[in-house]
């Protein structure tokens, strides 16, 4: 099984990711960064998560940063209009039994990559402050990460924080900037795809319902409230899956029906595109490619894999 | 006959545009900015066009800004990679009978709009530098100008002269910026439109070619540079008319099959956005609808339209 | 006589430096650009301290642009906190009978200066929009101008609109950037000069107001509320005469005990810094100079000349 | 005694600050930040000054960020023309027997913070890096840090690295905001202190010379290329000592004769402006003062206390 950390602002569909990576891989620590709901919040989630996954299992999760590597905590953007107060779709879980750990997520990181070099792989599906800030506090984890997955940016499509930004690089895209521009070998899996084939609509939401698991109950729970908000303000008549697709894909490539090499890059000073992302597919800025991006998925897979996962088998 | 100025910088398609004006509309005069080639040969081969169209017309031109309103007229950024030396493919016409006016271009954008209040409308296939300047020196034009329809900028969709950015908004992205908010009501075409719907590929050129007219044989003639640019750089198998499309639309608005009022702004301080257009198509930032954007052509009768002018009836 | 064109946004000081600029030189017009206070203010009193000069005279004054080249004109800052509502002093002078001419003030520049290749000096005592924008409008002016005086900026002192900038060049710091870059020699005099030796202070006040001319109960006047204002917000105890200054340098070079060619540059783009001016003292950056820039001034024939001003030789 | 921890990018004046350190204060920890020269040149520049002032001491050094919080290491500014290419006068000493530390500077920073709260003040005289790194890495050491004395920024004077910016504010820009911000009580000792009262020239080396210890010459030694160096660049005649002063400073507060709160930021975004301070004098900003500005100091008694370092009692 491959070794992985994955590392997320622990809210509605970051739950179902974190299901799937425990399903297709050996999760070696959930870390923790600022993003959708409260910090903390959002530690309980990931906590409450691996018990719904299997109530025996322990595995550790740490608590990074809760905000972005500039600007305050206190301007940090949440989005509890996305997914619900408690990022659960208001379903105010009672708390899980296992406690966070005491080390700090970066450290965790340094320390189990220099451990085990070229063997963990990051799944990032939040804003990248905790990965950013690793290898910045370690420059050498570089050489020793073989992959990083990312869920983040939009190929030339719209955005959803803001028309020029999708949400996770908007959040803090300096830290988007230096992971991308690290060296380490990475995958990207936009907001674009994950609008084109990662909806899941009522057709499908009554076969998951059926599946009778705890696992697909507490799918329809915390989907409750984003199946509004995508209706009202991305005009998308279903649920979006972004962080699943991404650790679906991680877990087997083959998702990927189309994928290519381009020059990526994150605005970081613009007035009205902070966090934009530049993927340059026709090279005019005569750059190297630094990225794999997903251009197409299969999306029926993707979708028996969802299933595979609620169903526990 | 609706009355019109064009403003543009006369190479390549530009000269197509500006026959298919002169088919269709009352042209009081075409104003010249500084955009894809040399500036003196873009105002000859605004005279030359013009000459094609109907050697016994006198359309008066006339010279406007060489280079956007920041930024040196050396650091302007020319395209003689996409039409040419001569912006002409290469074609090297001899210059035509008539020359330009000794009036500027504001200049006399302003006192035909003064004289006619409510009745001039813009046609704008270049850098908007012109038409910017024109309402900095008589902010009072705004409200004597009833349309500006503009060739520029991109929908959420991949640019031309960078990944972010659209030429016309990258060259005077502080112009474009101007003109976009000035209150005044503007449909916008932009590249994305262009790619999708105005491309010529080889059926379409012996069709054209077949019309053995003058005017056919002047289309043939100036693209056939950037039919290779094309081939090469956007991987587009054939030739692109971002300006003409622009004015078969302002001559017929029922081209337009889809278009929506959007906010737009653009990006004039960002590192690797400078030019880059936001469209808001989700109102994310909750600010009112300034253009009239263009989101789907018909495309037969923007071919039909293209054959007629170059038919001449 | 010297023939000079005075760029101003009148009010406060402006007005004491277009008497001294008609004492000392041949005015071929005064021309007007937003700041100080409403625009059209601004135009009657330039008109009125024509008359104050001499009723019998008639120097035209020619509007301008009434915002900076970006930004709107809402966005404008004016500062009726200095200089009173009217921009002199809440002296709610009646109206000059003088009428301001039909033409832009950017046209009259360039006529003015393409007339007279080599004669017209240009004393710039406000934003330099205008001046801007008349050598974008015919960039062939640049050669023909032989010297720009400009009252703006500071050297590595303290702003007196923010920390970082001096206020002509924050409200355009574009304009600014512009006319620096221009080839022209200019002479800058910042608001350290003004802050060190233009103060008139309680005892020149009196002796001001000792010679009994309309002149000088003009200067008392107009100087009643800027003297309060330095008090608490510079707490500079008199009035303060940067204009006046600027145009008595470029009368008499001598008053200058001290100034230095530099390399002067304009920040746009900051947060904080909008309109900071460089002056590459140590020419760290290694660029050519472009800037004689004023740096002591012999106080006492400053004081001299004002008071000969003032008595009306 | 007071305790304390200083952040440095050891070379020149840095020295001679730690020896002053180590005179006045219990130190508990060195921490090095990327700066002057080589990094691990700079490590070696502490061991090897600990050494200098005893031979039996051991205080412990520990390496923190090599680079800025964003930018590159490759990117990083080094400035060996200043105080030669090991950064202590091309002295070129050989290694001290003191080695560094495995634990992480931040790491050694938070901990002892944490373990004795409000106890350990910090004296920063290097990029502010590693700081700011500490203080997001557990924001809750803020509330534990009595004091940050900041030898960094300019007072409305010119910067040393560019006109407009000092070195240590220069280089990490993001980092000195960070901690201006931070809330804890800072005292700034600018480069404008430094050039008026610090300079030691030809005179005051003779007197350093004649006293014949193992620490007068070492002062001599380091200081033989940024003499030359301050001559050329700065014209001053003599030796620059901002850190010896900044430490003077903590350690008797009685050599500000003068000092001010006043409202400081840092720009960060700007062309021309990178890493340029305000200190907001007048408070044109409205802003809450944040900062401890020092003004004037008694240059006598930062003489005699540097003598007194060198004598070694």
């Amino acid at each position: 099984m491959r070794r992985i950390i994955i590392d997320t602002d622990t809210a509605g569909d970051d739950t179902i990711a974190i299901l799937t990576a425990l399903h297709h891989f050996k999760v070696e620590g959930v870390t923790i960064t600022g993003g959708n709901v409260d910090f903390d919040q959002e530690v309980e989630n990931a906590l409450y998560t691996i018990q719904v996954f299997n109530p025996d299992y322990h595995v550790p999760v740490f608590k990074g940063y809760e905000g972005p590597i500039l600007g305050t905590q206190e301007g940090h953007v949440t989005v509890e209009d996305v997914h619900g107060k408690d990022g659960m779709g208001d379903s105010f879980f009672e708390k899980a039994k296992q406690r966070p750990e005491d080390k700090h997520a970066i450290d965790f990181i340094i320390e189990t990559v220099k451990a085990n070099p070229g063997e963990i792989e990051l799944l990032a599906i939040a804003p990248l402050t905790n990965i950013a800030m690793a290898m910045k506090k370690d420059p050498t984890i570089v050489k020793d990460i073989p992959h990083i997955y990312i869920m983040g940016g939009t190929n030339n499509s719209l955005g959803n924080i803001t028309a020029a930004a999708e949400y996770n690089f908007y959040v803090d895209p300096e830290a988007a900037k230096i992971v991308l521009h690290s060296g380490i070998p990475i995958t990207m899996v936009g907001w674009d795809m994950c609008t084109r084939y990662s909806v899941m609509a009522d057709e499908d939401h009554q076969e998951i319902e059926k599946l009778g698991t705890e696992r697909s109950k507490f799918f329809m729970d915390i989907n409750r409230v984003v199946l509004k908000f995508n209706r009202e303000v991305h005009k998308i008549n279903g649920t979006t899956h972004p962080d699943t697709l991404l650790v679906a894909i991680a877990a087997n490539e083959e998702l990927m029906t189309k994928s290519t090499m381009y020059y990526v890059d994150v605005e970081t000073k613009g007035e009205i595109t902070r966090g934009y992302n530049m993927v340059d597919i026709n090279n005019r800025s005569g750059k190297n490619p630094n990225v794999r991006v997903c251009e197409a998925v299969d999306r029926d897979v993707f979708k028996a894999d969802l299933l595979a996962v609620l169903r526990g088998k």
